[in-house]
Parts: C-alpha cells; structure tokens; sequence
C-alpha cells in the first residue's frame, strides 16, 4: 500500500467545499440563489447572460461559476480583480461590483451569504441508528431517528431526541436529556444537564462536572457538594474544548441561542441570557448573570457574583469585576467605558514622552 | 418512540439535588445536621418545633423541610423572606435569622454547609469492577474495589488502587501509577504520571504529555526529550481539560491537597506546594515554584523561573514576571502590589479628566 | 491483589528518564555523545579518565556516569557542587566546569542536550498494525507500517501514511489526510483536514471543527457554513486540548515547522507561516496571519483580520489590536513597543507616588 502524500505536497484547490469534507448540491439559478438568500438581484451592467452558478468562494478565486461576498471595507479593492459571478453585497458597495458581475444586494450580507453557501452546501442529516459498538443503557430512550456513533456511552435513563447525532466516543451521564436534531461533537462529556433542541457541542466540550468548590477544613479543602444542574436552552452552540460547571445549589443556564465559542470557562450557578456571544478563552465566573444579547468579547474575564446587563459589549481582555449596565461597551482590567480607556491609552503615551521633550 | 421534550418546557424544579442525578439519603433530625456540620443549633425563636429535614437548598426556594446557607453579606436580604427550615451561618448573621427557623451557628459555614449537603446527597462509592469492554493490559495490577469504565485503556504495568474509579475511555499510560479513592474522569489522558491517594481529575484532563521544549536547529526546531515525570500529591483535583505537562529534567510536581481548576495550563518541571488553588485558565510556565497555600486567580499567567512565596494571592489576569514573596498580594500585568495598581488606576484616571477641566 | 502505594510514599528517583517511562539505550563513550551532540571535547581538567556514560540527569543530581548540561546564567551556582561526568555548555561558561568533570562546548548547547538525551532515551517507532478495537472504514488508506491504537475511529477515504501513530481514541473523519510519520495522540480529534510529515498532535486537541461563524437572523443567529479545511505542513506540533478551527471561505493554515503549545485557540482562515511559535493559552482570531518566525507568548491575544510581519515577538499577554511590523517586539494591551510600555510602567509608578511626597 502507497502512503499517503504529504500535504505539502498537494495542489491547493483555491475554492472552498472540497468534496472530500462536503456535500454540494446545484448547480442554481441566480434568481433561486437570490431567493434562497432574500436580496434584490443586479444584472451583469455589461448584459452578460448569467448561466446557472456552481459553488461559493472568495473573491480572489471565485470563478464566473461561483457566488462570491463582501462585507468589509477592507477587503473592497479585491472587488477590482474578482471574476466572480456573482457577488453578495450591501447597498453601500453596489456600485463597485465589477460590471460582469451580477450583484446580489441585502442590508444584511453576512446572513444572504451564509444561507447561498447552505444551498450549495448543505450539513445532511446524520444517518439514523446506534452504532453496534456503543453501549446504550437499557433504560436510555434513544429516538428512532437518532444517530448515536461508535464508542459512544449513555447512561440510564438518558434520552435522545429525534435526528440528534452523537459523534463518536460521546459520553451521556445518566438522567441527562438532550432534545431534537441536536449535534453533539466527538468526545464530548455531558453529565447532569438538560439540553433543548437543535443545540450543537464541539468536540471535547465538557459539561455538567462539578464546579470549584470548597471549604477549608482542619485538614485541608473540603468539596462542596455541587448539587444543581447544566440547562441549556434551544439553538446553543458550545465551542471545542470549553467548559461549563454544573450549578451548586442552583443550575447553571445557556440562554436560547447563545453562542459560546471554543475553551470557554462557565462556572458553577452562571445564568446567560438569550443570545449571547462568548468568545474563545473568556471566562465567566461563578454565580455571574449575563442578560439578553450580552457579547464578551475573546479572553476576557468576568469576576463572580455581578450582573451584566442586556445587550453590554465587553471588550476582549477586559477584567470586569463589578456590575455592567445594559448596553454598556467597556474595556481594559479593570473594566471601563471604551472612550475612558483608550483616553487613558493617550494620557499614559503623552506623560511618558514629556520627560524626553523637556529635557 | 416519543423524542425527548426539550429542556426549556421543562418546569425548573426549584431545588438542588435532582433526584435524575443526585443520590438522596435522609431525613435527618436537626441534632443530627448539627452534629455533622459541627454548629451550634438556635432553635426556631417563634418556638416551633422541627420535623426531621428532609433537604438542601439556596435561601429563595428553601422549604420548612430543607436546611439552608447564608454566607456572603450580598445575599442577606433574602433572609427577610426565607421560609427554610434551618439555616447555616455564621455568629455575624444570628440575629437576623428569621425566627421560623432555627439557625446553625459556626465560624466557619461554608465547611458546615459542605458537611450538611453532602449527609444529604452522599457521593456514591463506584461498584467495583472492570467493564467488559475496556482494555487491561494483563501486567497491570487493577485492585479489587477499583471501577474501571467502559472504552478505558489501562497500559503494562500500571497500577490502579482501591477504590479508584476510571470514567469511560479514560486512557491510562504505561507504567503509571494510581493511588487509592481516586476519580477519574471521562476522557482523561494520563501517562508519565505517579498519582497519590483520592485525587480527582476531571474530564478531558491532560497529565503527562511532553512539555513545550524544543532548540533552534540547523532545519528548524528539535524537540528536547522530557524525560522527567508528573507527580501528583494526595487529594489534589485537577478541573476538566486542564493540562500539566511533564518534567523535561526534573518531575512536574503538584502538592497534596492542592486544588486545580478547568483549563489550567501548568508547563514542564513546575512545582506547586500544599494546598495551593489555581483557579480556571491560569497558566503557570516551566520551571516555576509555588509555595504553600498561593493562590492564583482567573487567568492569571506566570512567567517560567521564578518563586512565588507561602499564601501570595495573584490576582484575576496578573501577569507574574519575577518572584513574589511570601503573604504578598498582587494583580495588574505587569504584577504590582493591590495598592499600587488600584492607586496607580486613580491616578490615570484623575489625569486624564484634566485636559477637560481645564480647557 | 494489593492496593498500588500512593505516590507521596514512594522515593524520588531524583534523575530523570524513569525506566517505567522511558527508554534507555548506552552506555556511551564521551567522543560519541560529542559526536552525536556536535560539541567539542575538553576532557577533565584533573585527568581524570572517563568511563562511558550511562545517562542524562540535571546538575543537582548527575552522577559521574551521567551527562548533564548548563544553559541559563540563573542556574551557572550549581556547577561548584555538580558531580556530573559531563556537562554540555557554552564557550562562556567553559572555564567553570568543574576540574573532575568532562566540557562538552558549543555554541548551541541546548540543541546539543536535546540530542544528547536522545541518544540515551530515544522514541521507539510505534509497533505497526490496526488495534483489533479500532475501526478503520474499508474505504481508509492505511500504510502498512502505521499503527491505529485501541477505539480509533479512521473516516472513508481517510490516509494514514507509513510510521505514524494514532493514539487511543483517536477519530479520524472522513477525507482526512495524514502524512508519513506522525504523532496524534490520545482522543485528538481531526476533521477536514489535510496534515503533513512528521507532525505531532498533543492529546485531546481538536482540529477542524467549524469556525465560530454566525450571521444575524430574524430569529436569531444563523450559522454560517464553514466550507475551507485545515492544512498542517510538515514538522508542526499542536498541543494538549489546543483547538485550530478549520476555514469559512479559505483554509486555516500553519506553516512548516510551527510550534503551538497547550490550549491554544487559532480562529477559521487564519494563517501561520513557517516556524513560529505560540505559547500556551494565546489566541489568534479569524484570518488573521503571522509570517514566518513569529512568536507569540502565553496568554496573549490578537484580533481577527491583522497581519504579523517576520520574526515579531508578542509578549505574554499582550493585546494585539492591528497590525504588528517586521521584527517589531510588543507588550501590553493593547499592544505597543517593550520600551515604551516599561516606560509607560515607570511614569505611571512616579506619578502615583507623587501626591504623597508633596503633601
């Protein structure tokens, strides 16, 4: 048998959807991509007919096949160059698209895109049934249209709802249930939690163990009992390799829709609201409550036992070790309004350079 | 079969201790909770008399039936509407207790609290046993009381205590040693490793794995051999997808009774004392040395080589760039002080407003 | 069966390369641990005449028979009281080597150690063949010289090439290359992606999962399919619980020779170019790129969308916010030049302690 070739090696396809990691359907019309994606269709301004289009890519290598995107400023002088067919696009860069590219306009390019890209990419439903090398309790409930992978373990009285899929080596503590079409990534460990539906954990997250805690005794620390729960709410996403603490004496609760990206830290009786973003290695201490549409930002650190309020933007690093008013946008450790700190930025860079001026 | 109804229909129970995931045992008369608490008992001053109680939980879902906690001053309002059967706490909060309940008086309340739960809901010894799917090297030497899980691997000749539990698809290097009660996680990861007597690690724990070293050779880096050990003293926990590498000369060390959080980082030939708590996503580099009982907070991050003395408390995001001495308290990035960085917080503060003023 | 003895009771080996661990290959004649490490000799100053060598320990605890090595200026005290029989260092320190002790000189010494230490402790190739446990899809290239460790899980048209290893538990999806000799430890999981020669990934660290992409809805966050790959080049190592999302529209890269420590986080279509290094618990957000030789300490942060020119150093905890030059050293949050934020330390420092000298 050959070896495999080194990737080095291997030509870079360019364009995104490789078949060997994706599905593809098409090839679409352009008015059943701007459907499918709600925008208002631009013809080519140079008359080209547009024949049906085949896959997604950026504009550096979409082809006049493909759909392509832009969103953000800083990449509009690819704009010059692109032989993309099509291009998603907002009303503010219509008349930048090059004229034998149809453009696609919406006020909201970011969501068109994803949905073009679902069309001609779409995730398939996991093929229903448990794999003989699981080992399923008896007393488990697993839905018919359940897919539960190799060497994956669920406990008593677990249930499985209906096109969930469990990845391989998944491990199911007793009693927990998960609901409907949810994806839960390989390796995963879930324990004492209650998930809703169409919620996806990334490989190697870790839910539901018991939080930090501890007392001091006359012999060392002694564990406190972590008596409370995981609940998380429909349509979560929970990054790769993060983590979230069961509740002590109440639950720890994921809000519906939020959105947690990898190596998160949740800790014990934590409460998100609905839709929020957390971003890679934050952490969110113990009894700490997020309100609706809270967005932290990446490696930041939030102090226990504080209150966040709805729609706040905590910046990435930042250090929050009080309460937080709704809509807030703050910064810096410890935390303050953005203006503040980027003042406090200056005034630092000012007084440091004074000494050199006066001398 | 029906699917699983999602989590968020489901009526919240309330009260800790749900009985899908919690062993239960009791009721138990209030002489009994003060006696393994080690309180003082206060009976009910409206002189009710108590029925045996029969549970925990958090001051706002208590009922007459449950014993109950107060020790942080920001959550004693919530004694004015408490209906709890009995309360722990401590002598500072004894007047306040309503007087339908009685009070369990110690100096130290979140220990009692520690000891009251746990008579409620007693962790569960594991049923001893190796889980005919796992795979036991036949020179391993897996005591009688142990529990190894179902997809463990356990190498030539490792050693597994009394009482020690594998969780599923716990991977068990070679040669590496288990003392007794321990508990292991599902999905941990444990090679190069001599691991004392009821340690916890938690899920996806990483112990043993080469640390970061490596020299600039002629073609790029080469990897330095690590060839030293992890020792992991009596009672330590070490939190979910935390990672302890190895020794390169000498072993990675960690003190009896020391308590590690979740994706803590601590690299190659590290040494932390007795009862030292790092708490989630700190990082402590190669080669340094904690005393006993340090503490290091939420994402604080040491530099390798230096010494941090007996009790030093590193605050939440410090970043440690030379020694701290013993009993010191210190935060900010560079470290410094408490004082200082809250002074030198001030002080920017008040210079940047200056220019406003003055204009 | 007897219980195993807890590892605080047993005795410390004190030297490094634990037969339950390692392997041990020698004993070697000085001229070819010189040979082997590219040193020149400078036999004892006392005349002694040297044995052969039997192994590698730190200056505390070497024996006569052993090898040991001096780097760092913070340990050069040691030397007075080494009984080693060798010492690796460099021309600067060559004068100090103890008279009864062999110098082995070279201007790279810790290259030299590392392979001095692999001569006596080196890594056995991995015994070929597929644990009968695993399960390797039918339609999986295997090269016969690879080793597939217990409850693998390998993908259709997944390639593994000739000498590499997977641990236990590891998965392996669809698609999936592996080049030629190459390490992926215990529960890795590894999706959509393409992996070169001689790369090392560290337990439970996850590659490939989706990027943490997601649009504004109607009813809420909408994801966005995640089309590009993941594509090691030869020589990289990833560390324990690291997660490297793979690509929206591009791939995620990481060039040739790279270094990546524990629980780092690489965001979708980032790009790494060849032999940089990123520390512990640092993050780098989605495509964002790093040219070749850059270093980003532990801890440290940067935005999505910047780029790092060649040989740039990051600092521990920095935060970086745009684009970094060529060569350029940043510390700090956000990000600035080393003097300047030493300076900014200092002033901040004088100016605090101001108001108490005047008043």
């Amino acid at each position: 048998m050959e070896a495999a070739p080194p990737a080095s090696s291997r030509p870079s396809l360019g364009l995104p959807g490789d078949p060997r990691f994706f599905a593809r359907k098409g090839p679409f019309s352009i008015a059943a991509i701007a459907e499918a994606a709600d925008c208002t269709l631009q013809p080519p301004r140079n008359g080209r007919e547009l024949s049906d289009l085949r896959g997604v890519g950026p504009l550096q290598s979409a082809t006049p096949a493909d759909v392509s995107f832009l969103d953000n400023r800083r990449y509009a002088h690819l704009l010059d160059e692109t032989r993309a067919g099509a291009i998603i696009t907002s009303p503010a860069f219509a008349d930048r698209i090059p004229e034998h590219s149809a453009a696609l306009i919406t006020k909201a390019p970011y969501l068109a895109w994803a949905r073009a890209a679902a069309l001609f990419h779409p995730v398939l439903p996991p093929a229903p049934g448990i794999h003989p090398s699981a080992l399923v309790d008896p007393t488990a409930r697993v839905a018919a249209t359940a897919a539960i992978g190799p060497f994956c373990v669920v406990g008593a009285d677990a249930q499985i709802g209906e096109g969930t899929a469990l990845g391989a080596h998944a491990v199911i503590g007793e009693g927990v249930s998960i609901g409907e079409r949810c994806r839960i990534g390989a390796h995963v460990s879930l324990s004492h939690a209650l998930v809703g539906d169409r919620v996806t954990l990334y490989a190697g997250a870790r839910i539901g163990q018991d939080g930090f805690g501890f007392a001091v005794g006359p012999a060392g620390f002694e564990t406190v009992p972590q008596l409370g729960r995981v609940v998380i709410h429909d349509d979560v996403e929970i990054g790769a390799n993060a983590t979230i603490d069961r509740g002590s004496m109440q639950d720890t609760v994921i809000g519906a829709g939020t959105r947690i990206d990898n190596l998160v830290q949740i800790g014990h009786n934590a409460r998100l609201g609905r839709c929020c973003i957390v971003v890679s290695q934050a952490g969110i201490s113990g009894s700490t409550e997020l309100e609706d549409y809270v967005t932290i930002a990446a490696q930041a650190g939030l102090i226990g036992h504080i209150r966040i309020g709805a729609k706040a933007r905590i910046g990435a690093q930042c250090g929050v070790m009080s309460d937080v008013e709704a809509g807030a946008d703050v910064i810096g450790s410890p935390a303050m309004p953005f203006r503040e700190f980027f003042r406090n930025v200056a005034t630092l860079r000012r007084l440091s350079r004074k000494p050199d001026k006066e001398s």
